[in-house]
């Protein structure tokens, strides 16, 4: 947005990587719908886009008295707030442009206060940028060279106004020299993975494999996977962070085979009025993303992991069900004795 | 099949639900393609259908003599153990074909042993209906009125030549009376829960809801599920079991909120020639099937569980990289601590 009269510009992240698509959105409803149909998203980019929406109003209320311009500018938050629920930087934007509006309600002049937001959200844009490269540089440390890397949803370029979170970290190691693989989870329904972080790491150069969501677990258990790195939408004064549908499954597969599960993530992604994860909001989406999914032919450099079966330790097997009887619990001793003493066949 | 000059007829599973398909195998490399390509898949299923096509080996060879007959048996035998690695009800079947048929190379004619190993098929057959209905009787005991079942994959009726193995249990639950809701993961790459359980399950009447496969964990910890079935396609001797690939990460999600994780399988799916879950080989299956996914509309009757985020409890993650610095370990006290001291922006 070049001036407090121009437009916001975004890429339309929903046809990547099929299209380079950008869309020009001049007032509050397309920015809402930007977000709301994932246009833009991410949790950073989302603060950004939600600023710049704000200035969009300022620009429709130009005309008014300064106390009419800090009116509407209250309900453009109220209703930005409307459009996600869960990724805090949505709302840590957003009130960021309102405390501004209104400790600068007693201007001459609406126009004054709409290019004090102008600048604002230009200073929330340029601060992600300069965090996006701090979170880079201090997590860049935790990678070594020749690990494998999983990551789920996007968390890069795309999702901020910098080089990313999670992405962030590793192109910091790659540009340190270290060799890393990527593995990028597709992250069903929307593919992120697959489409948006697969796109970035191939265009950076960073050797990638997309694998279905199922088969992290696997690619650990088969030692491919030295440290896992995911953004966050929000997380609680405790720790728990909210991320992409999926990311506690990875979580916990890291867990049992002792790989590190690092979160990267801005200040702003932080939400202290909530003591535990339990609080965060989890939007529910519509079926159609599930059942109607179909996705483009991937950039050609990109490797493809694809095992059609993994395999449960019978630790994790409470008991089989077997024609011959219920194996319970699951041991070679019990297999062995209920097929020595069944009829036979 | 009818007779040994018949020909075997399958259900092209690819084509689920969008068409109700069948296609004829006139010869052993069209049952090698369908298993192959996965038009006929489910372990019990394969060792039928690899049976029926020793058949059609046998009728390709009826003038010969009895010796170069039981040969030409053997070839096939080999041949078909070539479609699929994994599933070891598929060597099983061909291993009971084989044995049948040079136990009887004395006969006076080939059509003799033709006639047996089509019996012998047939058998293969209607003893998998049977066992299907021991395992449903014998596994419904073990859900609760009320249940919400999570299964992975399709163990269904598609995949055996009776009620199924993990379905079996469901239906005979349902038909014992017990109100159960099943969440069938969608599966990837190929759909099969989305496309062919929920499928079953609908035709059945039986409450189903399909979801991502990196929901599952979440509805775990939601309460929504009280006992995960899945089937298997190789069990070693102390209980590990193979099966479609992201049955690992649900058994340890389920692990992780002590729901039990049971397995249903016939005796057939057992090798106990393999002491553990390593000595399994696992396929792996062509890129196109992640990158190259469609598929259509469900029945109306499906619902989708779609939840765009979700939680992961801070004691699964080793550090949270922020540009205010590395936050470990994750807890209150460090997160307080980081945005107290840290410069303020």
């Amino acid at each position: 947005m070049g001036g407090i009269d121009g437009h916001l510009r975004l890429l339309d992240q929903t046809r990547l990587p099929r299209a380079v698509f950008e869309i020009d959105c001049h007032n509050i409803e397309q920015v809402w719908e930007a977000i709301r149909s994932l246009r833009v998203r991410g949790a950073p980019a989302i603060g950004v886009a939600a600023a710049y929406g704000i200035c969009l109003v300022g620009k429709a209320a130009l005309g008014v008295s300064p106390a009419a311009f800090v009116s509407a500018i209250e309900a453009g938050c109220d209703y930005l707030a409307t459009s996600r629920p869960t990724a805090v930087n949505l709302f840590w934007a957003l009130q960021r442009m309102r405390v501004l509006a209104e400790t600068a309600a007693d201007a001459a002049h609406a126009e004054e206060i709409a290019v004090s937001l102008l600048r604002e959200a230009k200073k929330i844009q340029d601060e992600d940028a300069e965090t996006c490269a701090n979170i880079g540089r201090i997590g860049a440390e935790l990678l070594r060279d020749g690990d494998g890397v999983l990551t789920h949803c996007n968390a890069g370029a795309l999702a901020t106004c910098g080089d990313g979170t999670a992405l962030a970290v590793i192109f910091a190691a790659h540009r340190a020299g270290k060799r890393l693989r990527v593995f990028a989870d597709e992250t069903r329904p929307l593919l992120q993975g697959a489409r948006l972080t697969a796109w970035e790491l191939v265009q950076y150069g960073v050797p990638c494999t997309i694998l279905c969501d199922g088969a992290a677990a696997h690619a650990m258990k088969e030692g491919l996977v030295q440290a896992v790195i995911t953004g966050a939408d929000r997380i609680a004064a405790n720790g728990d962070a909210a991320n992409k549908i999926g990311t506690y499954s990875v979580a916990l597969a890291a867990a049992a085979h002792g790989i590190p599960f690092y979160v990267a993530a801005p200040q702003s992604t932080f939400d202290l009025s909530l003591s535990g994860g339990e609080s965060i909001p989890i939007e529910q989406r519509p079926p159609g993303e599930v059942t109607g999914v179909s996705w483009p032919a991937p950039p050609p450099e990109l490797e493809v992991f694809n095992p059609a079966f993994d395999v449960t330790p019978a630790r994790l097997i409470r008991a089989i069900i077997c024609e011959r009887g219920l194996i319970e619990p699951v041991t070679a001793e019990r297999i062995a004795s209920i097929f020595a003493t069944a009829p036979g066949k």
